[in-house]
């Protein structure tokens, strides 16, 4: 039997998620599994309306409160939309950030703690959580060269400073730490190929995918 | 001293919240308060940015709980960047629905219960809340009639049933029961004279208005 699972990417900028995911959907759908490739904010209509009300404007438009309630309206609807019914389909779902980030951004990055975070979570999705989460990681120095190789217009995050950045990554080191049966930390640093050679033993091994 | 007051209007549709709102700015203004008249949702740039993903669009667009968020995404912008600032200027604030409205409609009207509502207004806003509510009680019925008689094209909450706005008007009384110092309950099923002279009566004694 295929049980469909739910996995999610995290990382700061510049980590290769989204190679990493359609590598893993070619793998999954090589081997016959349904899978939707989604992301956050975002991934519904809804979520996605409410997603360009966080990325665009003035950076600080929004205050950390706020922009933590934004994130889960969006996320709820994501959730309830597509998420939990393409996994009751049968689908494997593949998400870019999922509640971790809102961990590391806001409850690390922007101070509001983790227990804030954590009482809109519960309070919000309960314990819906990633089956696994691949945690791409990186010194922020080298992924925001990356990223600052591509051009677009959401680039509120990019553009904070280095400090920030490393808040973040101290961020997702706690939160894999704290969750240890869930993440499944790769060290980004390396070329694209090495990366995925990682993240497909992992998954061969996990789901029997060779 | 004229110390600054938030006084916040509630009732269903068509109970003449704005009509009295503005009366109330007068008469605070005939003895020499600064006032600035807001609106839920809404009431600042940001707030009134999420107000259109509310009240446009089709009714169940969004789950109470992804509602509950945007509603208090909104309110934390409009408290932040408006209502605390004019309070602190010395500006008395009045204020077209609060958070009273959300526990009303999300908490009563929609079923997701009082704790959940009062648990994020807990973790958004502390014990943040009007010094005064007027509560402008009439039957659904007579209210939605004098509601219907205006036109524009936010009517997502007209358009319910008169079984939801039943549970509305419990919601209302509910909390107004349960906050006696702060709730003023006025029958709004009389006509708009008689309404104010009820809350000039109220409002003179209280403040030492005449």
């Amino acid at each position: 039997m295929n049980t469909a699972r739910f996995v999610s990417f995290e990382g700061g900028e510049g980590a290769g998620k989204s190679t990493q995911i359609q590598r893993l959907r070619q793998l999954l759908e090589t081997h016959g599994r349904t899978v939707l490739v989604t992301r956050e904010p975002g991934g519904s209509d809804g979520a996605e309306e409410i997603r360009d009300l966080l990325v665009k404007g003035e950076p600080g438009r929004w205050d950390a409160v706020t922009e933590l309630l934004l994130l889960y309206a969006a996320r709820r609807d994501h959730v309830e939309k597509v998420i939990k019914p393409a996994l009751q389909k049968g689908q494997w779902v593949l998400c870019d950030r999922f509640a971790d980030s809102t961990m590391a951004y806001q409850g690390f990055g922007h101070g509001l703690g983790q227990a804030m975070v954590q009482s809109v979570h519960d309070l919000v999705l309960g314990s819906f959580t990633p089956d696994l989460t691949y945690y791409l990681d990186i010194a922020p120095e080298d992924g925001l060269q990356r990223a600052h190789a591509r051009q677009d217009d959401e680039n509120r995050f990019e553009s904070m400073t280095l400090d920030f950045h490393n808040k973040l990554r101290a961020g997702f080191q706690a939160i894999s730490a704290e969750n240890p049966n869930r993440f499944v930390t790769i060290d980004a640093s390396q070329d694209l190929e090495t990366v995925w050679t990682a993240i497909h033993q992992d998954a061969g091994k996990r789901w029997g995918l060779r």
